[in-house]
């Protein structure tokens, strides 16, 4: 395992933040441990801020709170929140009490914003010029700050009134050529976009693609200037819902990675493989309905497979793209219907096709032209049994409020698993009783 | 339909070029085109550029190249370049001839590098300074620029020496402060990342994520700086890419939505539909392998579904995990091996578990122990064989150099229903033969 090969901690200390979290990431427990110890605590803090949260208390339960608060006053406020919203509320609560009152009222602010919404995104780390200011006392006060940390990567800067209200946006490309006794008043933008602390993080990234902010102001429910949201933001939530979304569909979690240690896997993915274990035995018991048919024709048996794997894969083609779409807000009020209405087409046509080389196979391979009349008829079916739970399964979770990819891979197979080996076995046992095998 | 309704061309007009694309995407062929031409030139070349790249040859393909060129000269020549790759190179051609010569030149600067690389992303409209240039003079620079589209949302300006190779970044920000006579040489940052124009897009979203850049100048293999990548460049990217594996892995194009019409989605989604009746066959061969076992012993059939459902919920569970993983470059070299054996232990584990509970219900159900040992059994290889399938197809394909979520989740399938069958009837053949049913 080369990876995890002991180095010289200068080498440590040269990376990137970024990179740190990486390496700190395939570290065993006591190894990573013993590292941010070893580490400057603003390396140490900044890779903290950049680390998958799953490892968070894991390496920092153990850690006494004033030492975790000398360590995390070294990153902004938002990271640091981000940081502590992992750990236990009593080692959260005792750190809290060790930072300097100021910092720990930062921390405090952003903390009661839940995780997901605008909120619990922003950094509370900006500038807020007011109304009146010059364009030469702004540059002193960006001056003053140069050396401030997380800051330096904007382009634009706020101006709120007394009251904190958000009033204009000053881009730093005019604060760099225009005259300085010009006040904000007179070269603002006054038609600001901005989110709501309370806004939800996908909804948040989908502005961001589609208007293609670099930045997004957050203001709180009395309309106060509280936080920014940034594009690195943004990706970062982007990412992190389309991995959710494809584990959801299966029956994961959407946070397990590739080397989540196997127990935690364990604990995650089994209660879903037993509800798949449930959904499977209904489709047993739905061949169960037919046993007697199979017994007086097995050739029956060897169309289950393709029965089931027909339906199956088209039913995930319909469910990927309702789902994918649901996500990306491209789902406007109505388009579920036209959708609906596409998916049965393409069913159709797609289920014909299938249905004749099925039906063809079915009577060349087993002699039988009712065998492939059957076998090509429970084919179309499926296929629109197929489309229809996959335009209808998402859309019926998201309209109780639930995740639309929520185990809806499982759903759907059972959809398709039991109206399959229903419409095959049944116009089985029609046709065994009208026409004989 | 509400979002068809027509509209007084005004309320068009006022629309964000974004929401105007949305529009116009949701219109019929002929509408759109009506209303493209109807609304003002820079509108609707703005909206363009927003819309999704499959509708443009049906909007457009009728357009004459002077109307097309008269049209795209309002938008940045790496927008043009995006809207003019989707048409047939005849029209591509003319409508570039029909440009300016300056115009079509940076145009066709962008039109040569692929669509998926840094060089097919970038735009070149950025501003290059000298080394020898003052604050002042960079000053008079951007005031003269100010009223130009879409360079305004910039954080930094970029540095070259006389053969246009980039050799520093200056900030806005240190714009607005440093004293007028100090030159470029001396206040740059000279440790500048970069990316190259061969680079792989999805690459470059990676980049952008783990280090929350706001923008990354582009260089070409001679190390001259040709363009710039912004973050909603890269946002754009991940949730392309992230779109683009969900729809690989069961065989969907990688670009379609839910509103594609029905006749596209036939040709898309039949090949692979055709494909996995392929696949599912092999399942039907292994259980007509044991056509006779199961011709002696109808009970085993109720249980084919549950075998082929958990086998193919924990291959997806699996696979799922690991082809995400590899699309946001988590899986370090080594890192395969590694999630192999935790995989397998998963699926010995969870194998068992669910071994358990089948085996229980078989003997109870069916009043057979042997069918309940048989079944329980096969439950433990057939996740195995899950596990194991679900980390080798994805990192077989990536081997052979391709996309590793490329219709996996039929191979998937084909390989659980295949060894699950085998195990389950081959076990039950020798469980009659040794014990009766």
């Amino acid at each position: 395992m080369p990876e995890t090969t002991p180095v010289f901690l200068d080498e440590y200390v040269s990376l990137h933040p970024a990179d740190l979290a990486d390496r700190l990431q395939r570290l065993d427990t006591s190894e990573a441990r013993a590292l941010l110890q070893q580490l400057p605590p603003e390396k140490a803090a900044a890779a903290l801020a950049d680390l998958e949260e799953e490892r968070l208390p894991d390496l920092l339960g153990a850690m006494a709170p004033p030492s975790l608060a000398n360590l995390l006053q070294h990153i902004a406020p938002s990271d640091a929140a981000d940081v502590l919203q992992h750990l236990v509320p009593a080692q959260r609560r005792e750190t809290l009490a060790a930072f300097s009152a100021d910092a720990a009222a930062a921390i405090r602010a952003l903390l009661k914003y839940p995780e997901d919404t605008a909120g619990g995104i922003m950094s509370n780390r900006f500038i807020v010029l007011r109304e009146d200011m010059t364009v030469e006392q702004v540059r002193e006060l960006l001056r003053a700050r140069a050396q401030e940390e997380r800051t330096e990567d904007i382009a634009y800067l706020y101006v709120a009134d007394t009251e904190q209200r958000l009033v204009g946006i000053v881009s730093l490309r005019d604060l760099v050529f225009r005259r300085a006794e010009r006040r904000m008043t007179e070269i603002m933008n006054r038609e600001v976009r901005f989110a709501r602390v309370s806004d939800d993080q996908e909804e948040l990234a989908r502005k961001f693609e589609h208007y293609h902010y670099l930045g997004l102001p957050v203001l709180d429910d009395e309309g106060k200037l509280v936080g920014v949201v940034k594009a690195s933001d943004a990706l970062e939530i982007a990412r992190k819902e389309a991995t959710e979304d494809m584990q959801l569909m299966v029956g994961l979690s959407g946070e397990e990675r590739a080397l989540t240690p196997w127990p935690l896997s364990v604990k995650r993915r089994l209660p879903w493989l037993y509800i798949n274990l449930g959904t499977a035995f209904l489709a047993a018991f739905t061949i169960g309905l037919f046993e007697s048919t199979i017994a007086q024709w097995t050739a029956l048996v060897v169309f289950l497979p393709i029965v089931a794997g027909q339906g199956g894969n088209a039913g995930m083609q319909t469910l990927t793209i309702i789902i994918r779409d649901l996500a990306l807000g491209e789902m406007a009020p109505g388009d579920g219907r036209r959708a609906l209405t596409k998916e049965i087409i393409l069913g159709l046509v797609n289920g014909l096709a299938i249905g004749l080389v099925v039906g063809l196979i079915g009577w060349l391979w087993k002699g039988s032209a009712t065998l492939g009349l059957v076998a090509g008829a429970a084919m179309v079916l499926n296929q629109l049994a197929a489309v229809i739970a996959g335009v209808m399964i998402p859309l019926g979770l998201k309209s109780v409020k639930l995740d639309p990819a929520l185990a809806s891979s499982i759903f759907l197979t059972t959809v398709t698993d039991v109206a399959g080996f229903f419409f095959f076995l049944g116009l089985a046992a029609l046709g065994l009783k009208w026409f004989g095998a």
